[in-house]
């Protein structure tokens, strides 16, 4: 199995490489040794000294470069041999491989292909902000080698029907599943009124737009108490609600999820985004990936508590989803089905939304074999 | 590896699946979600949802069906596809393998080979009356998923001569292993004489008889401290004892004890069964099985103490077993021998009974192929 | 991979087998099975029963034999097969491979290669005598099933420059690094004299011995340390020292550091010996090895408290080490390098010393094929 290569990926949150520090984080297949200089500045090099085959993360950062740990070679940012203890010339092949980094949003963000083409920053979505900005609280949570194949994940967001069975008490409220399987249609998400119900989808290169919206509906007990909370001051609000959710998909694997809710009929500035919550998933091997899951909200900034609710809201849905996917996982192994037979599968009413980011996927990877 | 099919299969204790649970085992590679509906009813379907691959286990039992905890499709207990969420016709690849399934004995047994033969129940040996009668006190257990070929557990069960070596405490008394050693011959089990020592056993298609008789001896401890409490009323019984031992083995993997003792040289009404012991042993995978063990006696109905001691006695037994086939495991797989190589060991007296289990199960291996 | 046959080979410390027990350990991933009888002779079998393929290790000593514990078959010292249970002739195919074995220095030897030259006692260096002297004392640790290839420790031995930075606390103290890496020449190490500064490396058919000088140095803590404890009844000596280390490496897998320290300038027989190191490797499997180090000293005979921190400095400069080479091999096995590719890896100054060592175990592996 192979990845998209030309693409910014996240590896880390800034604030897990401390200056003087090196990370150890293996992307694509590929370990990765991520280091701050004392001053702050960050690299990425190969794990692995040319010498003898130890991971440079062993080592220790000594100026602007890494030491290994060894025998004490020592490598710049630019992954060039500096050092070679106890000789003075050094020869080109102790030069090793190094990996374009940028931090942004506060997020380590590698580049993974040719770097000759890491100019192309579109792959790093501006929704991101959220993670960076003095109007949103951001919440971030790290699965570090969660052990699934990283397109069960981005199955897993596609298929909003999942959420009524797997989530009832946080994200499945109402009537949210049977719209999305009932009405979804490709389009562009503009057409969709806001003062209409339903589900449309619009499908670009490298990038899914989804707009759903469930409207005059009960939505499960966390939103309600939300809005009781947030606009009434109360414990929960009872009446019904209107439910705006949009979705971001940008190829390979960050998924943005924005819902916003209002007393049913109320006009939209009497509602509000329950949160932005962002679902960043790095590939770590063929099967496993690092997740990266976010919820941020502007709704009471520096509040603890409601930090921690939306947090915890957040993080204990995606315990549940991980049961789903790792009990997935464990099945597509002992049965081995080839990625043929998955296309064969039976297909249900609101597939064609999961299908089109698959599709998007293996288009994209055949671009990328055709120009290798 | 392959297993035989056309046979009942124990799956589960009865009580193990309580009214509107899902119970998951793996069987001969097959994984299985056994339910109960509400009302009691048993079902058993393949463990597997045939949208995503998700286990049905992970679901839950609506009415009579069990729904897929991902998006709601719903099976009922024949593997038809009874929902799909948000679809109206249901496609026939939708349906999903389902087996027959039987509480009898107070286990749950299971049919793993063509349906249309599931009606012949001599694969369910009658002998297990006793898990199921006011006359009979039960004690099972289950070592689920423990990591041996099954036939190396027939082995065990086969070779008496193991007990003085592997169990001198409990079921390894006295001549037992020079008995089997030098006097088993094939033949009538009907032909051994009450007050006769030897050892005879006799093959039949799908089943071995043995029956062995020790007379006048010193046996294992605790048979003369059951002798004692449980007919003199006292702690031990110091004098000689006659051991009349029957075993029926029922092909492919269940295997039944009823040692009988008595005082040495008085008639049969003078003596009592000790227990009958079940050991039913049912395929996982071609490495492991799941092993239900029993200890049922009809001596002292009721009595906490008895039940207990008898079951500690057996349970502490399978402990010794279990040391040497896990020490055997390993050594198979760490040399990699073939089944023929395991043909060709040294052949010991008394691996002729032994063997004829082993035949039996070739033979109906090799029916089974030429009727494929 | 294959391994050295020809070769005496440390299986254990004497003590790890009392009278009338047994060992299993495996090496050269033959298991086997090392049993003391009541008296004291020391065996060793195959660690695998020919009726039914238990490890005899689980069986029992007999007199002079060892009981399987399966059925009691017995085998003696010589892998005769000398009972089975119930009959009277026993085939030859019923016998099992013995191993030479010889109790010299505390250890437990074994000739794993053809019996018939097992008389050649050159591989058992005689070095070892400090392990049984009474003018030593010895304090040696055990890690079983290291998980390693054992030729990365030796690289680990030869490459003296690692000192500097894995173990900057105890043993890599000074210019040791610098010189080793600047100086190193292959030669008579008797060429080296005494006040010189330098590294030699003399290589024959089956031993490396090297000499390192380091003079008129600030060394490691530790050396220092033990310097003025010892010679000068103080805490603490803060002058220079010099370090004369010599170095055995006998094939394929013993290395000998005997490292001797002065105050800088001062006449031979004011310094001592600050302990003879042995390291011990015993290739288990291709990716695994048992290694014994032990730290002996004859500078306070008797002193539990020099004994201890000796022990203790080498026990934790043997961590640090640990820690390279679990990420080497790591390494190795997720970058799936053939030994073709090992060899084309960046060479360093000093990498000749390790090269030598590499080569002379090529070489008595193309002559072990050539006379197969
Ligand atoms: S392994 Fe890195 S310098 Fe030797
Ligand atoms: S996986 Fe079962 S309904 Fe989708
Ligand atoms: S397995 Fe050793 S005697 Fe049977």
């Amino acid at each position: 199995m192979k990845f998209l290569r030309n693409y910014w990926y996240v590896a880390a949150e800034t604030k897990e490489i401390e200056p003087g520090q090196i990370l150890s984080r293996k992307i694509l297949n590929e370990s990765i040794a991520f280091y701050r200089t004392k001053e702050g500045t960050l690299n990425a090099v190969q794990d692995l000294c040319p010498h003898r085959y130890v991971p440079l993360s062993l080592g220790r950062v000594q100026g602007d470069d890494i030491e290994c740990g060894y025998h004490g070679a020592c490598f710049n940012g630019k992954g060039q041999c500096t050092k070679i203890p106890g000789q003075d010339t050094i020869p080109d092949k102790a030069n090793i491989k190094s990996y374009p980094v940028f931090e942004k949003y506060n997020f380590v963000w590698v580049w993974m292909g040719d770097p000759a083409l890491s100019d192309d920053t579109s792959s790093m979505p501006d929704v991101f902000y959220m993670h960076d900005s003095d109007e949103w609280d951001a919440n971030v949570g790290l699965m570090e080698s969660f052990p699934a194949y990283y397109e069960l994940l981005n199955d897993n967001f596609f298929d909003l029907s999942h959420a009524q069975f797997v989530h009832p008490e946080t994200l499945g409220g109402g009537r949210l599943s049977e719209v999305f399987r009932k009405t979804a249609r490709p389009g562009k998400v503009s057409s969709l009124a806001e003062n209409e119900e339903g589900c449309v989808f619009e499908v670009s290169e490298n990038k899914v737009l989804t707009e759903i919206h469930v409207l005059d509906s009960q939505l499960s007990p966390f939103f309600h108490q939300v809005m009781g909370k947030m606009k009434f001051g109360q414990e929960n609000y009872e009446g019904n609600l209107d439910w705006l959710l949009s979705i971001e998909w940008h190829a390979p694997c960050i998924t943005v999820f924005k819902p916003f809710i209002k007393p049913a009929g109320a006009p939209k500035d009497e509602g509000f985004y329950l949160s932005w919550q962002a679902n960043i998933v790095t590939p770590e091997t063929e099967s496993s990936c690092h997740y990266f899951y976010s919820a941020c909200q502007n709704l009471a900034l520096g509040n603890d508590e409601v930090n921690k609710n939306l947090f915890e809201a957040f993080s204990f849905a995606f315990s549940q989803d991980k049961v789903i996917i790792n009990g997935q996982t464990s099945c597509l192994s002992s049965y081995d089905f080839t990625q043929e037979e998955l296309k064969s599968r039976v297909t249900f009413p609101g597939d064609q939304v999961t299908g089109s980011c698959r599709r998007v996927i293996a288009k994209l990877m055949a671009e990328q074999e055709r120009t290798a």
